[in-house]
């Protein structure tokens, strides 16, 4: 059994690359709640596409998915070499401009590219087996990692009590298992009662639509918040503590991630509530040094000013009024309590405990 | 021309009593910004029906709406006085009860109700038409108090920057003009150039759909920000100041307002920001020593679960899954950097300056 068929809901997944096949499975995020829906991806740029319209999202995930999107490249790349490194560079920058925010997506991106070159001249359907292999391992890793991870953050949860998550940095969000969402799967493992509340995460829902989704599924009792409780539910003392993922970890500790952790981590600060992050070692990026350097992407206004439903995209607002789309923001370390990876704890986080960290 | 004509956008109007007529008019705010359209309101149950279902909502506007409900009481009340007086009664408890958090609600209805039980003795027509008066100057006090409040707050805002405000706290939530709007509305006059974040408001979503309408059709430049933004905008400077309406406000200073305002003014006081309050005096509620002793009403989670369309409800979460939703929070007077009313301006925010203003 490996790592891919190891976590404890393999009912679903994210993004998978079935055995004997040459095209990529993506779950259409996009329509979690109302439909589980499977699309077969078997192109670098139909993979890209998926990156880019969030049907695969979530910074493990989204490195999984442009390792998997290489791989595909790989299947399609010509027989010679030269030409063969060449088809799989313009997929390598094909996928990464897609999220410029999350590191893993580079990162993945890069290592599949460096195998790539390794096995250049190999006869196509053994680099192409090749390449598989090493997106496969990327994938087992990431779910490997997810669980140490787990392990490690037991005990910064109370035996019972009420967290907070924000966004989605769930088993949808990665390989499997999950980030933060991963932290209270291996807490209930231990015998923890936990309670969740998922802020909904605006303006894509995905607190509403998917950490809800697969923690109801995984049979927590979890209830739905707005955005805007935080501040009420932490002042009556009904939130234990928070937990999120991570998009990009800077060198001084630095944490970007969905829009609106920045002022949920204040608004934990100022309440004395533990303000908990959870990422793989491959988050943190040494090459930038403060959140101050990490690029902050823009979405169109229109993803604030429509819903997308299944039944399509129904304006919430006025014609001809538009709205800011930040789709990420940056908590300074000094608001994180705690960073746990895989490969440890980091608290207080500073470029100093990360430095330990990452040199593992 | 009275003060019911003469705020600057007559074109539109919450609730209004037209002469000559036995009922009431009603703008029907769940169907904003999609339809404009006004409900005829003709019994006292119908417009506690239209505040419990938030057609009519803002604590202004449910105090004249409530005002108004207890006229149409009046018109369809027994001739004989003890009746009449039994069924204003009647009419005063089952519209009280629509809403628990505003204290505009309750001070309108029993100022109709004492002024009922002094004219009960009278022939019905000229009791019912006293009772329209007395209503009538409710809604004409309202918007002119609104007007004063404006011409108070200008000295609050620079000459040039962007405020953001929650909710809907304007023409839509008073007798007309607004409270927190009214205040950009006279800094407007006074040539102040204000650019306007509206934050969406979940779940309700009064900042997309309410303030970002009046705003928009009163010309102003105005762009929706949703909830969880908040703490970024501050993070980088692009707010100059906070101004947003109150439900309640205490002996103290504490303010009820709608859900999120707490966390908005926590994040305004980490960030230097300034938070200004503006509300009539009528929402002081010297019965309420501070805020734990305002009620917070919660509503049903489905509230946040489905969101309102005019097609219908729509769910965002998955099925079984439910929400928390209490729909105000309370600031501690300490966090708001000044508090507007149509007798001045309390700053700092104390019981001792509230009760010099209140005493006016």
């Amino acid at each position: 059994m490996s790592a891919l068929d190891s976590w404890d809901s393999p009912a679903y997944s994210a993004v998978s690359f079935p055995s004997g096949g040459a095209v990529a499975k993506v779950l259409d995020q996009r329509k979690l709640p109302w439909t589980e829906t499977y699309d077969t991806v078997s192109t670098w740029q139909d993979m890209a596409e998926a990156i880019l319209t969030m049907r695969v999202r979530g910074a493990p995930a989204i490195g999984v998915a442009a390792a998997y999107g290489m791989v595909l490249a790989a299947f399609t790349a010509p027989r010679e070499p030269e030409l063969f490194i060449r088809a799989m560079e313009e997929a390598a920058r094909g996928l990464v401009v897609t999220r410029p925010t999350a590191v893993n997506l580079a990162w993945a991106v890069e290592h599949l590219l460096a195998h790539a070159r390794k096995v250049a001249g190999e006869e196509p359907v053994r680099r192409s087996a090749s390449c598989l292999e090493r997106a496969r391992g990327i994938h087992e890793d990431d779910i490997a990692a997810c669980k140490r991870m787990g392990e490690h953050g037991v005990a910064l949860f109370p035996d019972e009590g009420t967290v907070l998550t924000h966004c989605n940095a769930g088993a949808l969000a990665t390989g499997g298992y999950g980030t933060a969402l991963g932290l209270l799967r291996a807490a209930r493992e231990h015998g923890k009662k936990l309670r969740v509340l998922a802020s909904e995460t605006r303006p894509y829902l995905q607190g509403a639509r998917l950490t809800a989704w697969e923690l109801a599924k995984d049979g927590f009792d979890v209830k739905i918040v707005t955005d805007n409780m935080v501040g009420h539910l932490f002042a009556r003392k009904l939130v234990s503590c928070v937990v999120v993922g991570a998009d990009r970890v800077a060198r001084n500790g630095d944490v970007a991630n969905k829009i609106g952790t920045y002022g949920l981590a204040c608004l934990a600060h100022m309440h004395g509530v533990r303000m908990i992050v959870a990422a793989p070692v491959s988050t943190v990026d040494l090459a930038t040094p403060n959140g101050d350097a990490i690029p902050i992407e823009h979405r169109p206004g229109s993803e604030v000013t429509e819903i997308a439903l299944p039944s399509g995209h129904v304006s919430i607002a006025p014609e001809g009024v538009g709205a800011l789309h930040p789709a990420f923001d940056v908590t300074p370390a000094r608001l994180v309590s705690a960073f746990v990876t895989e490969r440890g704890v980091a608290s207080p986080l500073d470029e100093a405990s990360l430095a330990k960290l990452v040199a593992g």
